[in-house]
């Protein structure tokens, strides 16, 4: 018996995604760690990575394509979140599309939802508490998060969470912070190297692949 | 016809709730706003006022017997969420408790739900932008919110969405700043006098009553 | 005997400034505090109220006229410090000139120095900490400083230590938040009522009138 | 005609500072960029790396002792500065001394000078705008900071000051954030990789010994 991702004999598949730069940076650094991570073996799965264009109508479609296409063991997506001081794990995608700024195709839409019908929520399936404690213990700065915004990061979270949901394939999204050069120009806002960024991609993805059960510790936020 | 509300020639009511100190406060700002609002007459609406348990177990059970009680037109309840600058709008409730303190009776759930079976995620029925609008307009200090935490406040305010659901009447979740001789406590930390948070609180249950359809105006969080 | 400011039998003045709008705003609330407390009494002394203008070459002078005219037995100094969440006592004002912004008449000088020759800064003379104890103990939001900037509150501070150096004549500054209907515009900023302000002004005054020696309390910052 | 640093046909030197762990840290990343930095020649300069107690009895004269063992013709001082997001070039040390925590040999003063009649502050003599500039060309993230504190770093910033006063030395202090390992522990805060902070101090000893006029734009706090 072979599970689907380990068909034809090649080792199972990590999909990881990131984003197009949009808001007129010069880059992603979402997409700057997938083009670090994409072809690397952790734990016996192989990482395919591939860039996502920061787009509400042609992201999720895009998503679901390489799902389909990949079949993959685990699915983690990257996005920026510039101001952040570290990897924020996130754990709620919502069923809400608001639009602050325009996206890439100058896009705007306002209290959408992702998927008509769907639930209000879906939460992440990858231990977040586990990857908070391992991260930690490698020194990267990291945090789980309740919201992961209501742009179109938020969007291809919640369509990935929907077309995974009732399948045993875990998927979970992750933001990060600027880059160094980025946070150069925001005089005073946090920053990571890229170098830190991609161990702690690594390492999440490694304690995915490993950790059944998440980690019983209290997390959260009072408010 | 009456609406239930109406009936036996009363006045349809306005449940307001806020909460009893906790965290080591001496005082609570929401239920020092439900005081003073607490039988006060907002457009045509008896405003009656109780304060909740910070109390996984009691909380919600009061909820629902106030509403059953009480048949209101609208329901807001008011939360701390100490640090914050202004008053808070929440949009979303999630179906996750996960107590990062102990609750006043000691409790410290992680990763429960709030309702076993519920959506992810239920959404604010009030028109979240029109009362941004409205508050901005009196100055009053006032942000939506993606996020009312996983703990009290945010159970408190899944529980009585899930209750409401399928039902007219309209409820939400506001979160309010610390008073001024709570922030004295927290060097450098925001607060908002209580008048000028008893005064947003009566201009948004006036909102809620009064607008029918949301604005429509971008708004949100990029992530 | 009399002291200078008691002279002609008259009530000993306290001097107390504050701003014109700047930047964009249509009000200071340090004005505001100065209109609300001109002319009070504070501890048997008269309050004479002034505002100042936001312009480098106008404001030092008119200080200067303001302290000879009124012969003041205390100089309080007020000035809006917008995104700061309390009254803050400012301890240090430096001899230097670097304006991010232009002043309200389009000056905008770099790396000058407020008096030539001057020394690099001069302390304030107020008891902040024993002030910072007593606000604290009313319930007023506030926070000791160790720098006013580089704009016309510091060059302003600065030139009136200058003037007030070696003679009995305590002098001070205090930045002030801004107000709630200024904080609305700016989504998220903390801000401070009114009333709260000038109790806070009103307190810092009657302590600096009545505490001879400052509390010796450990205080400043670790950087 | 040599000047004193070259004297003896060596190479000139660069002193460059940092700061043993203190407040229960296991690390100082200035500490560690010292370390990283000691031995290497920037611009035909020798850099002499030192690292200085965290103690007020002990680090100024042994700031003092370097400066007149090693005759340098740069000296750059760095400290810690846990909670902010890039490097701090600090532009004023003052003559006070205030101890919001004990240092390394429990010693905690309270509103002390640093240097009994020393001038209220000195200003550096970095060129820090330019120095600015460079670093963010480089993708490092900085700031101009106005305010050491009042802890030790302040404390050996102005000494080092107060000794260079009135030769042509010039002498200066940088602030860097925490190291990733440190900002792992205390969630959300800011840090920068080592890498980045070496290139950040190297840059701008670069900067320091090749401009001598620094850059006429504009800088400094509105408050």
């Amino acid at each position: 018996m072979t599970d689907a991702s380990t068909r034809n004999g090649a080792r199972p598949v990590v999909l990881l995604t990131g984003f197009e730069p949009f808001a007129g940076e010069a880059l992603n650094p979402s997409g700057e760690i997938v083009r670090v991570l994409d072809g690397e073996d952790v734990a016996g799965h192989r990482i395919v990575g591939a860039i996502l264009p920061v787009s509400f109508s042609a992201a999720p479609s895009r998503m679901d394509a390489l799902v389909a296409a990949h079949d993959p063991a685990l699915v983690l997506a990257l996005g920026q979140a510039g101001g952040r001081s570290g990897l924020s794990l996130e754990r709620v995608a919502i069923n809400l599309i608001d639009a602050r700024i325009a996206d890439n195709e100058g896009a705007r839409p306002i209290d959408a939802t992702v998927v008509t019908g769907g639930p209000g929520a879906y939460f992440t399936t990858l231990p977040v508490k586990a990857i908070e404690l391992r991260l930690r213990a490698l020194g990267v700065p990291v945090a789980a998060s309740l919201s992961a915004g209501s742009f179109v990061c938020n969007q291809v979270f919640y369509a990935l969470a929907h077309r995974l949901a009732g399948s045993p394939v875990r998927g979970g999204f992750i933001h990060v912070p600027w880059l160094p050069e980025q946070a150069a120009v925001h005089a005073g806002e946090p920053c990571m190297s890229l170098e830190a960024m991609v161990a702690g991609v690594r390492a999440a993805i490694a304690c995915a692949l490993a950790v059944e059960r998440d980690a019983a510790i209290p997390g959260g936020a009072i408010h």
